[in-house]
């Protein structure tokens, strides 16, 4: 941490600054230039709250020198994360695609789906059992049920299984049934369930919430690594600006920006960046050209029937277009999508 | 909601729009200007995703006439929810002021502070036993014991108690000790906690997540409300902005807008609005004069030991002289301050 | 515009409402429900501003049906526009790409740079002789002398010039020199400039403020399209949000935003919608993949020594490459760029 | 500034390094620690490019330790500036209210609201001649003549003039009319303009544009005052943040943060800020309680027939309900308002 003081700080308040740094814990280093002082302050504390100094009476400003994460960094760990489950490899060459419906909504739903997005290469399934909806009036999902189709229907075309997890008491039900949690983008901060995920054995995917900086969705990272799995990758979903055109803006600097910052794998959900189905096959191509390391989206063969969130779902050609297209783009960064 | 079609749209688009909103369950109502056709399409479903209808052919927008809440709006009530707690009264003429320190530290600490804003009139103690942490590094609270001081020390001097629950599995406990529970920013889209605590038989300070406008607020009170507990009232603590010198960016027009689109009471919170100690007692008078039915801050006698942000805290005679100002103010308004 | 009324509204209310409606100028045509009443307001008024009729007693909404702007929208004008300039077009199947450095700080530097990016197919050079800056302080442009170089530069090469105009008094000394005017992110409002540049004969670039939304933008495009000319493509190049870590928020969804509501070409500028040179390529590889119909890049072969903007500079190898990889991207969306 | 080096960066890399910055004309300080080697650079270039820094191998961060503006800063001038125009001081412990339409729209109506307002006491009447409209087809204003009838009006009843200057062209001509020249918020970065009032006998208000930092803002005054013209206030008029129920969010805290890094004067307009009439006064409440140095507020006796932004004008009832609370306001924190 470095702490600047003000031009002409008096004694009394210097001894004063240097004494709390020192009663905080740290190792305080002077450098006293022509202008002003300068202080360094020494030792590992990475969520010290720099303004507990930025308010002491001669101090102009302070900054972190350290990031306040330190397991989800990249000067932490040099080389990328490398996620395997079973024959499938997350933040390798190959970019994954995950793909399924909002929503089960039945046994025969999910097995059409399934079907059709298998066809195209698809090797992870996704489908929500239990929905997290603005409204209470809302479809909220079907529960357990769900989940059986879900695992069924990914057993029956040898695909894994990714999920949303809401809370710390559905963990051990959905662990039944899935290959990897996915924790939603308005969980990015329930730090109860990003804790106990933790301690569970299996891969999790971390949505960046819609208001979070790529430096919050890195400690909420953090946060589950800190807790001993070190199986976690990341999925940017879109944020939440000013235009509204489309559902959120999707941020897509955030990739090369977290492939600088971090070890984890990055994925793209365009569906929810977008929220509109013809915005989802250009957003697709976009995500994979800015280098992702895989993308999320959703698909319906009937999407005006769909319980949730039918208008983002590709239709099955548009959605065997899409897979087309990705992977003509993935071979000419010199990765590849089966 | 209200059906723009585009000029010009065929017969059989038009025909389809009319058969989809049909098969939604909407009673429809076409209206045939010089330019377009428009259609009205009747029929309570507040949680109608009207994207289904705005990607149809020949549709060129869609308008919703309800707002998507209804037991928290104005419309179906008119007059002010008032919450009778005790003596105290919250929604009322009287504007209620919650004080505390951010953390429960210690039996000393809590007592210590409590006798400080009893004495000036405070009658509700705020202190967080759990703590939601942007870091897994940082002090996260002394769980039960700090709950069973803060308890003790509201008893001692006569006084209600609020403090934050963080998820569905910790509700019964802190049932035991709060009078009001506070649902945090972070947690203002976790529907399943929102759902249950719409079972409880205490009012609910529900505050506003960082990045929710003000109908994703209202929506998250109308879970509560939905399922049951019609005791909720609704906190402003700052949004996310690109400004960057306060944490947050203090949004004092919502609470002039909730006034007009609910019959909640709403509160300020200027310590987390602003994360500045010296920008509290500004923005406390700002949101009484504004028309704020109540302010929380925080209040520390040592900020600079205290355990989670202490520099927002105010020191004790800044706090008695924000009393002595809101006060004032609040009278210019025809309102009071005990 | 359709207004929709309370329920219950009285009669005196609705007469009151239908008045004004009809003193401003438009047909009214009621539509009576079981609900509630709502009116239809025709009349071609696209900048009534619509809070007029909203704040009348007994209105509950209203809502605009025809967008703000007219001439630039796609119901107005079904085909695209191209631009033809020279032997270039803009807006075509070809994917133009604009190549340049910030500034133009000498003859040599220039021709330099004219040389490298020409080498790779680009027909366009950018170059600034005024600059914008934040800081009074900052390198200012050369003015005129920059003026005369680019031009020398671009004729030398046989490609075409754009640079910036940044206030009316301007217009006559930059029309001398340039194919292209380019009104920057900070004028996107000033429509005093927007206004005269409508009368002038040659092509606008109009890139995008950097808190505007598309609606905004178009509405400024209108502003030219109005006053005369109607030779307009637009320019995304970030906007603000909350994220620090790049300079800006790169919009990659305005692209097909943009093509849907208008028929304007739409380039994007990955230099400055990042601001860092590492995140440069991705943010191009991802615009072309996102559809945009040209590309703005800055280009330097000395950025450390570069007057304005080195750190995002593309040094020339960089330049190629990223030439190499967005021909390859161009044909899998059926385009090409020499 | 502050270099924060990698750990474990090479010599020849901190060479580099520290060459660079002696390139650029610092002299440089290193600091070794234990983990890792710091550099302070100092010389005075408040305009200084840090990612010049930031893209060196080697180095970790950049951090600048001086504001980027320096005669607007209140470590360059302790005390607050105040300016006298005649018999008014801005910036004193008078808090003063601008009032007056939107836009001067005929000789009567001018004559009527001066009189209205100067009857509460306001000593400064506002009214545009040129308006800055997003629509090209909406009502421009009348132009000099709108000036002729602002100054008569004002002269009659002993009042000041405020008016909106659009571009350098019309200088000379508002010069002729107005005691104090605004620059509006879509002009708060057109720097030609900024430059040419810095050499300008008159005072300025200087609006904040509504996507700016209050970094942005200072940087702007900072033109005008390296210019010569240290005649500068400023003036909040809302940020554009995700929420929409309101035109735009009033940056409440951005009064005391002004007051904290400037010595400039600040005032707040609640008019634009909100955009709604029913929120005019409570923000301006606020605004006064919030320490602001004075108001602008939009007044019309027959808001419904304005030629522009009558929603959002107070009726003159309302005018001088609001004169009354502010009034008592003020005094409560030790000011006053005629």
């Amino acid at each position: 941490m470095i702490v600047i003081l003000e031009q002409g700080i008096s004694d009394h308040n210097l001894e004063n600054v240097i004494k709390h740094l020192e009663d905080y814990g740290f190792i305080v280093n002077k450098s006293v230039g022509e202008e002003r002082v300068i202080l360094g302050a020494i030792g590992v504390q990475p969520n010290f709250d720099t303004r507990k100094i930025k308010i002491l009476e001669g101090v102009k400003d302070v900054f972190r020198i350290t990031e306040p994460f330190k397991l989800a960094s990249r000067s932490y760990k040099k080389e990328n994360t490398v996620i395997k489950i079973k024959d499938v490899e997350i933040g390798g060459k190959e970019i994954n695609v995950i793909a399924g419906p909002c929503s089960v909504e039945s046994e025969e739903q999910i097995f059409n789906i399934a079907q059709i997005v298998n066809k195209s290469g698809v090797k992870i399934l996704r489908g929500g059992a239990f929905k997290p909806r603005s409204s209470p009036y809302a479809f909220q999902g079907l529960g357990e049920e769900g989940l059986k189709y879900l695992r069924k229907a990914a057993d029956h075309f040898g695909m894994l299984v990714i999920t949303e997890v809401l809370e710390n008491s559905m963990i051990d039900l959905v662990y039944k049934y899935t290959d990897i949690f996915q924790i939603g983008a308005r969980n990015m901060q329930n730090y109860s369930l990003l804790k106990e995920l933790g301690s569970v054995k299996k891969p999790i995917m971390l949505k960046r919430g819609f208001s979070a900086t790529v430096e919050d969705w890195l400690m909420s990272a953090e946060y589950i690594l800190a807790n001993g799995n070190s199986e976690v990758f990341l999925c940017e979903r879109g944020i939440r600006t000013f235009e509204t055109y489309t559902r959120n803006t999707f941020d897509i600097s955030s990739i090369p920006v977290v492939h600088k910052k971090s070890h984890l794998p990055v994925f793209a959900d365009p569906s929810h960046a977008t929220g509109l189905r013809d915005k989802v096959l250009p957003m697709a191509r976009a995500a994979v050209a800015a280098g992702a390391d895989g993308i999320m989206v959703e698909v319906h063969y009937d999407p005006e029937k769909a319980l949730s969130d039918g208008p983002q779902a590709l239709l099955p050609d548009q959605f065997a277009e899409m897979m087309r297209q990705i992977k003509l783009i993935a071979e000419i960064i010199g990765r590849y999508i089966h």
